[in-house]
């Protein structure tokens, strides 16, 4: 038996591009509670009250909506090292960057459909301010109590051309693990792919994109403490406006209670709680087909077709919030 | 200004029909975690953990679902007589019954849907068996902790084919209030109107049945202790096979957070908590038309097409659960 | 058997004296999630985002904390004058007054223990600006998902020196109806007793006041829609160096979950969920004695010695803070 | 710097030793929900409904109460070998056995302080017999709604006469991280400290014994889905007579939500909810001195003298349930 390694120590940050930054900052300040704590050129860099590091969600003006990049942080300078030896062997590597606010230097590449990724070791911890620091020793950041109150950032999903390469880069080129699969057809389809490096259910999920695209983004996740903060978020959303597209609901895979709403730059973010985390060595990963996956949803409402073809950036023919009545096959949760 | 009354009390009790009693007495004991205290000839007589009364649900086995007939217990001996009197003058009095376990005498009669109703002040307070006595001296009962452990019975919600007549019947005759409304076509479609006697928002709801027919139940509500045990009762249900028609999601109209079943028997049940309580002497009923009611969802799943027309008992040609993707213009709640 | 009469709606709105005004504002707005709707003279007009009253919580600098008036809504303009007749018998009336911002004419009157109180019908319903405008037609104002998120006032405690002429006085002239109490000594003294109006569980409670003073105030309480929100204002007063003298626990009496803090103008306010209503017409008051009554606690952390001395206006001797290791013999919440 | 690594899962199994064997197994089947899965001998094994292992708890009758043993499942057999290989040079090794129900043979040993451990590589994964599978693919069993319904053992603290020397020892043989710790007396008192394996807050407290004993039980915790299940927790133990020693309340270290009861064999049971993960590779141990423990509670009741020095087996002097009204210098949660 092969024994694991796990050389990256999670899922670092993540950039999204928005096309409406003013609308797009108000809604992850005011509505989802986030800290700004730098701005420079066109992004804006913020962080959930719980999050260890000092920026966890890295916003960017840009002419459409998606995913800027996905940072993987590295467990150990000898573990980056390995792991940017085995990117550059895919030749999917892209070289070094000097770093950003708040992480070092950083490697980049591509996965196979050609998301922007980079791993890193150096992360600064946070510091807060005095007016923001907690009377918890153990708490990075004074408890906000606003809005939806989001804690950290949990994850991500993206959509691909091909699911089984990309989630074999994934496991063999990061060391990710599998630990959910939707597989169609007697298993000649994979569907959906959810993959975490450590104890979290899933950091990275790949599922496929309809509509046939490449470098897509399904959605973004954060973690709140409780299924209430969820129904909270939900009461926040409805009162300024916010798209909710699914939920709050509970997910047969994952088994977390989830609400999906569009950001005004139009990326699908989703507030998330409870699930299950994994610490067995020797998980087998949870294969659902279309008889077992159903519609992805353990109870609550159906999720609307828009939730398959719906990415960022958007397509043009790409189905909108009008689809909410039809039932899907399958959720990229 | 006229001086408000409140000649009834509270909705007393509720007996539910079932062709499946075995099946369903399993539901409601072990599924909702309510109490047997009585049985008798057809009749099962239960109560959830919280009633005063001994006994809140009568479950009685007959050929079709449905409700056998509503209780409402008067406030005083004096409230009796001139609910009864006010009640024969409208020619819908059936006469005096000796009363039924838990209960005395009690007057019948029929709304003019053709409902059965009743009512009485004689009841007779739940005295607990020691094995089911509660560590708290102002709870009827010891605290089951199973299933969804329902704590009492809360409202009902019955279709009828001309909701205004019935709605000012339960106005004037009983001295209900009206606390919410929808009526769509510039007011001339009364569709549902949701009243009570006390602080409670809605113990009874008259909703217009699409089916034409008569005398039809939508859906009997517990309350339970809080939202998580509405998504408990959730877990419960898809653990046992009970199909789930709608929620856990929030409705509009109520504000209440709900979860609708159909208990084997075929009557659907609701658990419920949240909304508010009505306590202004001159609250003015919210009214709905077709913009504002939208679904009847505030969030989470929409209805489905079942909701609008399955009731019970069940006509022929009645929707199914097969019905549940088409979105409804309205719910009965 | 008398029948009952509810001439007294509900609880109306509190007036709190407060020698740190901008503090207690703080606390109130930042902190509680309370709006301002209004600012005259020394006095500050507050509500919370449920109260269908345009405002509930008077704040009014003063050179000692405690409780300036208690205002009771009757139910009708003739419940008023009928109460206002009760009143003037027992010759602790005061007058009229001209209403004040929110609502109309009272009658002011003295409890025998000598708290401000006053009564009056007219009462100016919230009309939200457009900012403040709720999704919710149901709901007088928008969810502002802020600090404590306190959706309403609920009751007040005042101490006296005579429980049982001020719980007759209130049964008699204002027709509350006692729901609970706590009777040492084999009956001989009457240590606290909590009534209502309505079904709410208890709107009013007296207690006696060790220090043998008069017309002190215990505490305030606001309801929040979950026990969550109750651990999120402990939070949100951890964070914020406000002083929490007990809970979040679970009282024996009430079966509520509450909070006691105190607002900076060092007035008792207390975070609450749960309990339950009371709808039975014949409701039988629950008495606890010595062994019943315990701590006054269901669960969670014993009652420090200060819950039973430390009133507002504070008594130069009075316990502070620091007897906090004492456990009590009740708790008069 | 150097490479972390996990050789050590996650921990595995526990053995609680009661000398009131029946009445143990109804607290953790009726009261806490849990499922036995096996009998044999002396030793009845449980399960939580989320443990993917066959059972998690060998409950043990036994002369008096106390943990019979912990064991650690190692994360591969690799792994295994090299931490035996560790174990051995310190001479604390005992030898291998050949497994018990539910897992492979194992290699026993103590701590520095005697408490029995043992390290093993084979888990029997649970496969529920069809009356209680559940419908969730990625749920090892029904869901039971039953009780307190835990979900999984979380971790235990035991109480040492040298926390530096036990700590050393887990740090270095086992490989576990130090998460947190109570430090007193300018560094010189190392008081307790709180280790994982992965990314739970911690699986392990070694706590100093204040009664200067060896090999003692401090306390096992479970984890429920939610806060609320706290507390449902509480209210089950309130109506069946089990003695709460403290909470339901916030810890500061670990942040946790708590409930501390005395199992009828004597041992100390924590049901717990929520505090945090970590995830980052160079977390800094976070160290709390006599200022900044207090009494190690965030919010909620202090903890009784009893927690500093009840522990099981139950010393002849050692402090009861009436010491309850002294606050503590710390807590060994």
């Amino acid at each position: 038996m092969e024994e694991p390694i796990q050389d990256i120590a999670h899922l670092g940050h993540i950039e999204l591009l928005t096309p409406n930054p003013d609308d797009s900052l108000w809604y992850f300040i005011e509505l989802l509670g986030m800290e700004q704590v730098h701005w420079e050129r066109q992004s804006a860099y913020l962080r959930g009250y719980g999050d260890y590091a000092t920026t966890t969600l890295k916003l960017t003006e840009s002419d459409a909506a998606g995913v800027g990049h996905i940072a993987w942080r590295a467990a150990s300078p000898q573990a980056l090292e390995r792991r940017v030896a085995a990117i550059e062997q895919t030749g999917l590597g892209l070289g070094w960057s000097n770093g950003d606010f708040g992480h070092g230097r950083s490697y980049r590449f591509k996965d196979p459909d050609g998301h922007n990724m980079e791993i890193y070791y150096e992360e600064e911890k946070y510091a807060a301010p005095e007016h923001l620091r907690s009377t918890l020793k153990n708490l990075p950041m004074k408890y906000p109590a606003h809005g939806a109150c989001v804690r950290r950032t949990d994850h991500l999903a993206v959509l691909c051309q091909d699911v089984a390469r990309n989630r074999q880069f994934a496991e063999s080129t990061l060391g990710l693990k599998l630990r959910e699969q939707v597989v169609y057809d007697d298993g000649a389809s994979e569907i959906g792919s959810w993959m975490s490096s450590n104890a979290v259910h899933h950091e990275l999920a790949y599922v496929v994109d309809v509509e046939g695209q490449s470098g897509r983004l399904h959605h973004m996740s954060f973690w709140v403490d409780e299924r209430s903060d969820v129904m909270r978020a939900a009461d926040v959303f409805m009162e300024n406006s916010i798209f909710i597209e699914a939920g709050p609901s509970k997910h047969n895979n994952s088994q977390a209670f989830y609400l999906y709403s569009y950001e005004p730059g139009g990326n699908r973010i989703e507030i998330y709680n409870s699930g299950f985390y994994i610490h067995a060595p020797d998980f087998e990963p949870v294969v659902w087909d279309e008889t077992s996956r159903g519609t992805g949803v353990y109870w609550g409402g159906a999720l609307p077709a828009s939730f398959l073809n719906y990415a960022t950036p958007v397509v043009a023919e790409t189905a909108s919030a009008d689809d909410t009545a039809e039932i899907l096959p399958f959720d990229p949760h």
